[in-house]
């Protein structure tokens, strides 16, 4: 039996209104591959650069906690898990560099940071900002969407084993 | 003596903000080399993609004539004079399908088709809008980019070629 999913649960995928629209327009698929294949197609070759900057919109800050505005719910309790390893081991002084160099980043690309954070502390994530501000802005952008099709897999995996396991989303 | 160029003057060489600031940063200039190469250089390299979409909505659609919004009268000038090879040779028909095509391209995209018009017929670019219009979005945003500097570097010409003939911007 095919999944049903909704627009408002790909939004917690990728926070970009034209790909969510686009892979409901797409449903249902028959496993999860076919789902992320068809997710990659959809990033990279149909939605425009107004929806990658939505969708890197949607994200809080590397070393904040999502706000209380974000999308919904469930985007940001994927945020909170995806960061807790970053959390669990963060130290004041990172925090602030973090927050810092954010800023730097923000001002020159006109985007905020974004990096696939599951598994990785704030001082690597850190580093990786650091080394990716020198690049130029075109480069920087194809950059920022690769790394947020990695975050868009990785939630679609666990959309998928939640759905299988028959947990809805605001109880995942 | 150097010449003396305001970010009015830049911005009908590039309606972006951030470039025409950086350019009256960097000035004066000893040559028009020096302010292409400089211009290049900021384009490419230190504004962003925000810019990049700012400078693109400063322009008219290519086969309509600037509006009477153009950020300023020596912008819609400038379009004004690189489309009338266009005007002159165009046809009913090419008008029509390029006001089709520009919508269609527009929706994919998410800005307008960007072509340097100078001496080019409707029907030559039409050529080229559905030639693009197979672009990932990312690569045709580059190309969109290219083709902009190709205006900025023509229209800095003209610049100062009527500064040096003492031409004001408002009678050329």
């Amino acid at each position: 039996m095919a999944m049903m999913i909704g627009e408002d649960e790909w939004l917690v995928c990728c926070g970009s209104s034209d790909f969510a629209k686009l892979m409901v327009k797409a449903s249902p698929f028959s496993s999860l591959e076919a789902a992320i294949g068809t997710a990659r197609e959809i990033w990279f070759n149909e939605v425009n650069v107004t929806a990658w900057l939505e969708a890197f919109a949607a994200h809080p800050q590397i070393g904040k906690s999502p706000s209380p505005s974000s999308i919904n719910a469930d985007f940001a309790r994927r945020s909170e898990a995806e960061q807790s390893t970053a959390f669990a081991t963060t130290t004041n002084s990172a925090l602030q560099e973090l927050s810092e160099w954010n800023v730097i980043y923000r001002e020159k690309f006109g985007f905020i940071f974004i990096i696939c954070a599951s598994g990785r502390t704030h001082t690597e994530m850190l580093s990786e900002l650091k080394g990716r501000y020198v690049n130029r802005p075109i480069v920087e952008l194809e950059i920022a969407a690769k790394e947020q099709m990695k975050i868009t897999e990785l939630r679609i995996a666990k959309l998928f084993s939640d759905k299988a396991k028959g947990v809805s989303g605001t109880e995942s």
